[in-house]
């Protein structure tokens, strides 16, 4: 039987803490404003306690980084039919959102993050091309199931679209209208990117979609 | 007959060269990173004769933010039949883009900059009205053409999704991409943002817009 490591647990429950109250700063005050020391010192604990931890401020931006992809990393499930795909797809749309939310530090100086930090340049473009592959594939599933009637160059403009507005949605609605959370712009956002979508379905997975849409509208 | 003011000639002159200068340095560094004295620098004029001319940083922004606000201030024309008035928005597409790379460096930082500046805010979200309205005022023109079936409420939705995807292509691009201009970027967002509009387009204005997409992607 293994001892249970009390030190051990508490290193974990300390870092775990450091990056839950960055994640927490950076969404409110910007990632280029908050310092390490502010960090320790909204936990309550010394910079030096802080640094053994995280060596400095970018291993902490490239851990919650890690933590953002992994969110990210879901894809929509290969539904039975076109309306349970339709379905999945907006319930989709809404955890991407809800992610791009809770680190939506990230989107914000993105530039300079991202100049300053190869690396998560290279974790930025991976995700992206995740996503573009995991909508083609998707579109290209509906229009095998007869659902979706679009070319294989349709596919991949629309799947830049969504992209698109689905990354930027909220840092728009952002810029136009306050700060404050909102939970109804995640809805707007995920209706907005259906909306791309829309008018390439037909048959069945249209109707549902504009039934979707009209109750969501109401 | 009224005698040349030399002196309020290069007082006009020494502005506008300020004005230029920080846009380029803005553009490249972005602007949080470059101090009055840089620019007075590059320009080879003390730090003095610069603040007599602006005050302080921001003024430069708020006169540069100006320029931006007239560059954006066209429309698409009233063009007289569906072809016309699908070329004629491509090219305003092109315009408006090229408009969005000149100021780029309004769109980076641009949570710091409207934080920072309500008056920068209240502006950028004039135009965003503006944007959708003529947006949503030139499909209303296509329908009533025939040359597009929508509802007001899809029309609504395309609008906006047409404002982020050309609010945002080039910063999206230059993530992916790197920093060097390509005007193949503005092409391509032009070419985006009109595949959004493509589904809703009937009959000669469909077929108008898709042999332009064709001739565009060979």
């Amino acid at each position: 039987m293994k001892a249970i490591d009390g030190n051990a647990l508490r290193t974990q429950r300390t870092r775990r803490r450091v990056l839950e109250e960055a994640q927490r700063l950076f969404n409110e005050e910007g990632e280029a404003n908050v310092t390490p020391g502010a960090i320790a010192g909204s936990l309550g604990i010394s910079p030096g306690n802080l640094y053994y931890h995280f060596r400095n401020k970018d291993a902490i931006v490239e851990e919650l980084f890690r933590d953002f992809e992994a969110r990210m990393a879901v894809e929509p499930g290969a539904a039975s039919g076109a309306a349970g795909a339709i379905e999945d797809l907006w319930l989709y749309l809404h955890l991407m959102l809800e992610a791009i939310w809770d680190f939506r530090f990230l989107y914000r100086n993105m530039d300079d993050l991202l100049a300053r930090n190869r690396r998560l340049r290279e974790h930025f473009n991976r995700i992206a091309d995740r996503k573009l592959e995991a909508v083609a594939r998707l579109c290209e599933g509906l229009v095998r199931a007869r659902a979706m009637r679009a070319s294989p160059e349709e596919i991949r403009t629309l799947a830049r679209n969504v992209l698109v507005v689905a990354t930027y949605w909220l840092h728009f609605k952002a810029l136009r209208g306050g700060r404050g959370r909102d939970s109804a712009d995640l809805g707007q956002g995920a209706y907005q990117v259906m909306a791309l979508i829309a008018p390439y379905l037909v048959g069945e997975a249209r109707r549902h979609l504009d039934g979707l849409s009209r109750a969501y509208l109401e």
